[in-house]
């Protein structure tokens, strides 16, 4: 059988996984592939430390360029991960007209522009699946089983550890930094969780998945994103008594030539697939003008789920070699019509605020009356007993505003005598 | 910009579908696929029907061969359906070297094993996404995104109609009869609905996936079914006490060599993102040694969702035209190691039992006593309020049990003289 030669870059939690599946499986996958797919090399700064799986010490080496120079390598696959040697490497790869795999997530965000538009003008396949969502198909999804539809909407939970967090604090009646630490103690938090918990990641993810959709790049940039820091336990069960879940959601909205792309906690309906999520699943909904509505759930990250991603995308390229059809498909499609990112200001959604009020007579009405002055008004409000002291807290969910209202709104509001703390706001994706 | 001809057979739903999706995105998707996509030829034997989509009338015709043969028809895509003519057309188009898109479902659980082998054969591209799951992707996860998988286990609802028959029974407490009424006067349920609610549907569903999956044609005779008509109101309500909900399921399962393949009514765990999937969506669980569980949700039917599979499979063949590089992937690709289809006996699994019982001391006794016999043990026993006369519902959870087993025992308690109706018994797929 004829094979196909693989180069690893960088050989941490994933590399290995890709060795070790390529192992455990490689009958199988030549079988259906046609192809033995073979490391031939693999490049890594620690030659020394067990990974779990046996390699020929022969494969190793501190060479990265090397790796990409071997005219045995077909196929390079980056899993170094960043946004420093990594593009230097793939930017190397391409320019020799090599093939690259890659689960780089951050890179592609941040310098996606510059290294789509070389691979085209290489005309080299750049395949990224493992970029988003772990094992799950998302990308493969996007740029080929849904090519027929215009995306009108992409609602995902995109970080295994923000919806671990988030339901512990459900189940266990927890804060989010018991919560936190015992994600850490898991093994499903990083020591410095920030990238994470504040968002960063789900928004490199966002970045991508709005890219593909919309055929442009999307910087990180341009991306609004807010963490889960902030999520209150009192929050999470205010918001199942209303009837919601709150996760942490990457939103991608078309708007006629504008699309909004944000990051945020979200009250999402109990009743909507995405709020049966938990634990340190990810899930992503894709709102299709034909397709309609459709899921995709599996394990953001990990080890084997990411290896067996990679290694579709592998075997997808070993195909087009094999055919003699390198670069099938472009890294991003361009869109001839150019859509612009909406500002976060004028995004409109409805909004969950709880806000910390003296408890007399009054006071409720100051608030609806500066909401109303900024054209806000309210589904409905909820008044919890009072905890301790003068203060309540009050929940108002109201109808759909500009953001930009609301933050002047709550400007005023925030600043009232009557006020005790700083209103908490979360907002609310309803089946649109 | 250049052109891929496609020639329809068949102009009813899906294909009007077709033609309507291209009209509506074909800018955007030439776009996407640098190519376009353009119906040169359709055939069907009514040419007058307003489908409500408009065609130049001197692409219509009645000669479904002329459309095969015609040279600027690069690509066929069969949605005639059934095993007749439909048959005789896809083999004559496959022969004459031509790809093949195709959504017949009932063809391919039939004469699969005779139709992959020409096309492997022949060396021609053919596509069959649209005939699992509509505008879930399925086919294509299968085929390509999980390559580096063995599959474990897959778990689907397939057929639209029977779940939204099985959540309107929950959601409004009514009988089986009142729900389908409902199902066909909403248009989700033909006047004849045999097809659907006895299992049929989803068992040719079930045998395609277990053939993409294990590498072997499955033939339909070999799947197990058992359709929804006997699904009562309260085993509906009962399950939700003991804390699942029923749904069709087609469960596929690898044990060694050995493979089930089976469609019944199952009980899932509430907190199983199976038992969220509600109205006629379909979703279907896959569990891969390396990808762990993914999940792929979306409608099983309909002319846009269809439609958007359809123009995928199409984009794909035409990516591979345009890149001279036809036949990428075999039909079916074949495992060497052969897998056997397991006897129905030879299943495994826990049970829920109804059974309609005299109201009187020592008569759980005698049930118990002819289930240990047959080495059925018990996990939980619920016995409701007597509802008229002399007889009570007792509700058994027995732990995990053979079939044959459960068989010989049943037929043993069914002539009791305590027992006043026949037993019902569904099979309960767990977390495993």
């Amino acid at each position: 059988m004829k094979e196909i030669g693989i180069g690893l870059l960088g050989f941490g939690t994933v590399g290995a996984g890709v060795v070790a599946g390529l192992q455990q499986n490689g009958d199988l996958i030549a079988e259906r592939l046609g192809v033995n797919l073979v490391v031939r090399k693999i490049a890594d700064v620690d030659l020394e430390r067990d990974r779990g799986v046996k390699v020929d010490p022969a494969l190793l080496t501190r060479d990265a360029v090397a790796v990409i120079e071997d005219p045995r390598v077909d196929i390079v696959v980056e899993l170094i991960g960043g946004t420093g040697v990594a593009k230097d490497l793939i930017v190397l790869a391409l320019e020799r007209g090599k093939p690259v795999v890659t689960a780089n997530k951050a890179l592609l965000a941040s310098c996606g522009g510059e290294i789509f538009e070389l691979a085209d003008r290489k005309r080299v396949d750049l395949y990224f699946g493992a970029s988003v969502g772990g094992g799950m198909p998302i990308v493969r999804v996007l740029r080929q089983g849904l090519i027929a539809n215009q995306v009108d909407a992409i609602h995902g939970i995109l970080n295994g550890t923000c919806n671990y967090i988030l339901t512990r604090m459900e189940k266990e009646r927890v804060s989010f930094e018991a919560a936190l630490a015992e994600a850490q103690k898991q093994g499903y938090a990083e020591a410095d969780p920030a990238l994470d918990i504040d968002g960063l990641d789900t928004a490199h993810k966002a970045a991508i998945l709005a890219s593909i959709a919309y055929g442009f790049f999307v910087p990180l940039e341009h991306v609004y994103v807010e963490g889960i820091r902030n999520v209150g336990e009192q929050d999470i069960q205010y918001a199942l008594d209303l009837g919601y879940r709150i996760k942490l959601l990457a939103v991608v909205k078309r708007h006629g030539t504008k699309v909004e792309v944000r990051v945020h906690p979200t009250m999402v309906p109990l009743n909507h697939m995405l709020a049966s999520v938990s634990g340190v699943y990810n899930a992503v909904m894709v709102k299709g003008d034909l397709a309609g509505s459709t899921l995709y759930y599996g394990r953001g990250a990990g080890r084997e789920p990411t290896a067996s991603t990679v290694i579709g995308d592998i075997a997808d390229i070993a195909r087009n070699l094999m055919a003699g059809a390198p670069r099938r498909f472009k890294a991003l499609a361009k869109a001839s019509h150019r859509f612009k990112i909406m500002e976060i200001g004028d995004v409109e959604t409805r909004y969950y605020l709880r806000l910390t009020l003296l408890d007399k007579p009054g006071v409720l009405a100051q608030i609806t009356s500066v909401l109303g002055e900024h054209e806000i008004s309210l589904a409905s409000v909820l008044q919890k007993e009072a905890a301790t002291g003068a203060y309540v807290p009050v929940v108002i969910i109201t109808h759909r505003a500009k953001e930009k209202q609301l933050a002047a709104a709550l400007k005023k509001i925030d600043v009232l005598p009557v006020v005790g703390a700083r209103t908490v706001k979360f907002r609310i994706e309803d089946h649109q």
